[in-house]
């Protein structure tokens, strides 16, 4: 798994060990963060948004959720009854359960290049989170941290509720009216149970904890945050984001280069790439979005694009196309003749692969950091970009495996939904009936620095040699 | 300023103006942050170091003392009566003096590049904050953040008074007694006059507010905020960091590949390198440092050069030497004969250049962000790294214009103490007396394309042409 930063650690080891006390160094070392919660309070959510902001950003992270365990042990979820204190066998099984989660979490920790387990379930229980940091900090020497999810806003606990009732594996099935009761039930249940961790020189544990309230809305309360993961999970856990989400994206439309071949760029819409322009604004108006808001890259192609959507617009650098240094504006066929192991190179490791004096798919993954984390936090936005931008962007949403991230197929004249489903964001496309060149190039079979012409150029998608050919497009629809 | 991360704004704009509601988008808008608390609070020092880490990564920031506005106004600063609430010409001019800091923040937010502008001062009335609001929010339309730091821990108040006795302008000539006395009286004077900020539903204003508590070391309290600058200060603040520090930085020994002018590589240390090692050694012993530890990179001049200190060790890959790709292991010469463009090139813009394959000082700013802000919450760690990455690391602590940081004379066998003054880092040098060559090259003055090889190789210090020449060397001592 590729990584856009590189935080790595060698080792920790001690030396002199017979002639100084010495106190093994963790400022670095991997890290479990154990969420705290009732049921409804939005912490699978939190944790898979973060588990997919961690991973993008180079700290590889896994979520464990222990409700996972649980059903492994059971044929098919019965009701509430297995969440009572006094149901013993049902709450044996439970710390099995977490305990399962938990030593899952150590083990995948102890793995070089992993950097911070999620463990995802309620741990109301003082005794729980005792037994969390025992194992992991005291026998493991890692870093811990917790994260309490407190939520009393009815509004988001309705919410909150719809999505179990809907989402979760253990209600798949059962009548809506029966799983509402069975919910209410539950709460009931662990709220009896719950031993709710205080802040302040009263927290239970030497460690760090952060009280978030009301997913976020209702502000955030940390204590005790050391270490450069922790305050970049602290970042980014503070600004709350919405659990209805439906966000917008499209390229250009066509433009000059796309015609004729040519990558990079500042060029202008082609005459049908103007005409997709109406009918994207004419497709987005009939929307009749709440709060719609454009974003678009500085380049000519896509302000032209978005400038038809009546709406308030932002021109973002870091939008822009990844920049191909050196190799602008310049054909496939150029490219091969004039740079013909950089094109090699960078069909055997797109990824990572940096265009001279230009930049790789991993340095566009990297400025959209802030970009993609107000992305989160909004609804209702249509981001006009570019290719491989916009790979970079639904990766992100839809976390595709990087080395999958520069083939992510993206169409010219094609809408781009993207709707947080659960915990998940699915996509769904609109393509428009307004022709356009296809620009997307497959990996060729041959990537080595010795092939031949041939090779290299057999996945080039068909485009004219010159703008004065225009008159053997297919006319515009 | 060259920035590391590349977060700009092109412009706001809104389109279809007679259609449609539009708000102004300002997600990505510049921002003010304003302090708000006591005098001793920790206000100054959080406020710096703030200045600091977001000019580092990327943000052009400025910090604007109302202090030092007032003090403009003033021969010479007379006495704590002129806090008092009832002196109503001393009001006058205080009041003057916040006005005429917020108003410079506000000119200097406007300038294009000009990011994050953080108004130091204590703020304590809401009329005060209010008056910022409406300006920087209102009319200005940009983002504003509130930081408030409340102070009970008698040990941090005790340890910030005499900070301000040492360092504070106001009180510089004056006898300690009387300056206590003055300093007692002043505070009590702002007490009289202190409307906390409150938080949660009550906090006054519609932005996003931090409570830091005893600098930190008693939690954070954060309400909403929003934006991604704003979540980074959060992270930035939350983690506690010492205000009394000492850190001690060196470079690994003169190593065979030091001898012999070749750039990168695994080289061990040359023999006057290995003495070195045990005069560092025998150095930081008789320093008898509480805790202390030894950060190294993870090549093997490092490990070795740290190899004789007693102490807990962590390798960390960020404190490699910048990876200089296809130049690796390269003499300048060698450098000059095969690839005189880039030597050029680098020369030219040598903060920017990134080497073929390689790395960039950009780079190498940027992948030591995390060290950096961890190593800024010790005190007494060693850190055994390399020139261009002490080079970075220095600039940091010691604010070195970005242009000036590949320049910077980090010679070999030589220990640097930095140490925290006030608001400010020091920095101290300890030259060990064992002889060690100069790797240092001065930029040349003629930096063209088309220069000669001797106009490239004129900077070049002197070195062996190879290792069978040792016994030219001046021997240890």
């Amino acid at each position: 798994m590729a990584a856009v930063t590189h935080f790595t650690i060698e080792k920790e080891d001690c030396k002199g060990a017979q002639a100084v006390k010495k106190l093994p160094l963790r400022q670095f070392a991997p890290l479990l963060i154990a969420m705290v919660g009732l049921p409804g309070r939005g912490k699978s959510l939190l944790a898979r948004r973060l588990s997919r902001y961690l991973n993008y950003t180079g700290d590889n992270t896994k979520v464990l959720d222990i409700s996972d365990y649980r059903r492994k042990h059971m044929e098919k979820y019965a009701s509430h009854e297995m969440f009572r204190a006094d149901n013993l066998p049902a709450w044996r099984l439970r710390q099995q359960s977490f305990r399962e989660a938990l030593e899952d979490a150590a083990d995948w920790l102890q793995k070089p290049g992993h950097h911070v387990a999620i463990l995802d379930g309620p741990n109301v229980s003082r005794s729980q989170r005792q037994e969390i940091y025992d194992l992991v900090y005291g026998q493991l020497g890692f870093r811990i941290m917790f994260i309490e999810c407190v939520c009393e806003d009815p509004t988001i606990l309705e919410r909150n509720f719809k999505d179990i009732l809907q989402y979760s594996a253990d209600y798949c099935g059962m009548a809506t009216e029966q799983a509402l009761t069975d919910l209410t039930y539950k709460m009931a249940h662990y709220k009896a149970q719950y031993e709710s961790p205080s802040l302040g020189s009263h927290w239970e544990l030497p460690c760090p904890m952060v009280k978030l309230l009301d997913g976020g809305y209702g502000g955030i309360v940390a204590h005790g945050v050391t270490g450069t993961k922790e305050s970049k999970i602290l970042a980014y856990i503070s600004v709350p984001k919405p659990s209805q989400q439906v966000i917008y994206f499209s390229r250009h439309g066509e433009s000059e280069f796309n015609l004729i071949g040519r990558i990079g760029g500042d060029a202008p819409l082609s005459p049908r790439g103007r005409v997709y322009s109406q009918a994207l604004a004419k497709h987005v108006h009939a929307l009749n979005l709440p709060a719609l808001q454009v974003w678009t890259s500085t380049l000519q192609r896509t302000k032209a694009t978005a400038a038809n959507i009546q709406a308030p617009q932002l021109h973002l650098h870091e939008l822009d196309e990844i920049y191909s240094g050196d190799c602008e504006s310049l054909t496939y066929e150029e490219l091969q003749e004039r740079f013909p192991r950089e094109l090699a190179l960078r069909d055997h490791e797109k990824l990572k692969y940096r265009y001279p004096q230009g930049e790789s798919y991993v340095d566009v993954m990297q400025r959209l950091v802030p970009v993609l984390t107000q992305l989160e936090c909004e609804t209702n936005v249509l981001t006009v970009s570019h290719q491989a931008v916009l790979r970079c962007i639904l990766g992100y949403f839809l976390e595709t495996p990087f080395d999958e991230i520069p083939y992510f197929h993206v169409p010219l004249h094609t809408i781009i939904k993207v709707t947080l489903k659960g915990y998940n964001y699915t996509m769904e496309t609109v393509k428009m009936p307004i022709e356009c060149v296809d620009t997307n190039r497959a990996k060729p079979t041959n990537c080595s620095v010795n092939r031949s012409s041939e090779d290299a150029l057999l996945t080039v998608p068909a485009h004219l040699d010159s703008l004065s050919n225009l008159n053997t497009l297919t006319p515009c629809t």
